[in-house]
């Protein structure tokens, strides 16, 4: 697989810009210069035997692209290890220079696009029976299956414990802007194996799950994922397609993350902060 | 204009689910109920003479559906205030019970649908240029004129530092849940007017400027936004389109929300929490 490097480019975007700002407090009024987290659209083109198409647009914080595309289109069922042929950024010379970092096209290795409509999606939109929690899991039941019912993973809480600070510690852009969503992806013994920042926690885990895809590392069924944020079920579905067994986020779970982690037989642990957590799901594999 | 009302559901979900948890801390393990912020998949289609089209199916906390959609539709400007006619559950027998209340069909008062692929995102997607912020930014100048030159609003620093705590006293699921963002809307004096809580933070924006439009209160000038989590570029340009002048957010604002706050004249306040803050645009709408 031949891949563009992402390092040579030589306009922006990169993942902080420099701006001006007025601070205000009971001590007065003062301005200086800030970093912030660059949000850009990215676009995401798929390629194959001549024909091409934009498969999505998101915002993201400019970074680890191509990991970003290709977990993303991993998360959505349309690529698995080896179905990537090549991933480079746009050299389309009618394109604005500005805009040549923003697009990024995923070369498949095979002659023809996948049928987009068949996505999740797309089939949440044509369901019968409407759109509901029950019919969201019954979609994903379609391409993942539930994790084996006795645990080969554990993790004790002692570990646990410790994660927060090592994924905090390895975030380089939210030390400077304080406005950046992580992923961290943990071995059983709490040792960070690769951590991902993004604006969008979403696109956080893509690029973790898109690293992993481009280095062959998928299934993650040994290793733990820690998002910074609140667990959705975008997030749980992006892990649980990644084969990760075990989900932990510094804060709160939605009703729909619990329902899908109990369905597929996940762990997951939210509140993870101060030397405390709650298990949601899965609760064999966590020793105490 | 008729509503079907909200309350009448006889089926969940409700904005909160119940659910069993085990707790692990230093002191022991205890598993005991916890309350959880419900996520549920909301399916927005738009009608008209008889023409029928889902827009987008999104994840949400359930409660203020009607307003999630009409805000959702302003914000995309699909819809202005007078536009829409009706808003109602689905009542197809053919769709499940539980889903019955995840579909809100918006009855537009004109008799044809409008031409979707006119939307902003789509714009983007074929723009020649590529996508960057500066498109971006352009394809919202074609719909949205900046705010006038001098500012007709100006709001002082002692009334911004009450402002989180105000909200957060308004976030009754958030006191139960800990897991959900939060939109304020504010006078000049400080005076919460509503507040709307979902698992999303766009959502929660949506909800309230769709409460706005349904009570014929839009434009937004007169008042100051608060949303609970980070400022992205969606959230300032839902603010825009409502046509809020001051837009504080808890923590960071991305480089694309600054770029749309000065390009538009908006003031945009980050990082607001005990009692100071930054200005990044706009700071001539701020008292000291």
């Amino acid at each position: 697989m031949t891949l563009q490097s992402g390092d040579s480019r030589t306009t922006r975007p990169g993942p902080v810009t420099r701006t001006r700002v007025r601070h205000v407090s009971g001590s007065g009024v003062r301005d200086r210069r800030d970093d912030l987290a660059t949000e850009e659209p990215l676009e995401i083109r798929l390629t194959a035997g001549g024909e091409s198409r934009t498969i999505a647009i998101t915002m993201r914080t400019p970074g680890a692209d191509f990991e970003l595309a290709a977990g993303f289109l991993h998360g959505e069922g349309v690529v698995q290890t080896g179905d990537i042929a090549a991933i480079g950024y746009c050299t389309d010379e009618d394109i604005e220079p500005e805009a040549r970092y923003n697009t990024v096209t995923v070369r498949l290795a095979a002659q023809t696009l996948p049928d987009i409509s068949q996505l999740e999606r797309h089939f949440m939109t044509s369901s019968a029976c409407g759109v509901c929690g029950t019919a969201s899991l019954d979609a994903l039941r379609g391409r993942c299956a539930p994790l084996a019912a006795s645990p080969d993973l554990t993790v004790s809480a002692e570990v646990l414990y410790g994660l927060p600070s090592r994924l905090r510690k390895a975030q380089g852009v939210f030390g400077r802007t304080g406005g950046l969503h992580a992923a961290g992806l943990f071995t059983p013994d709490g040792t960070l194996v690769a951590a991902r920042e993004d604006v969008g926690r979403h696109n956080a885990v893509d690029k973790l799950v898109g690293w992993a895809l481009l280095d062959r590392r998928l299934p993650l069924g040994e290793h733990v994922l820690l998002v910074s944020g609140r667990s959705s079920y975008e997030i749980m579905q992006k892990a649980l397609t990644a084969g990760v067994q075990v989900v932990c986020a510094v804060s709160a779970p939605s009703s729909l993350a619990v329902d899908l982690a109990r369905e597929f037989g996940m762990t997951l642990v939210g509140f993870l902060r101060d030397e405390r957590f709650n298990v949601y799901s899965g609760a064999d594999r966590i020793t105490t």
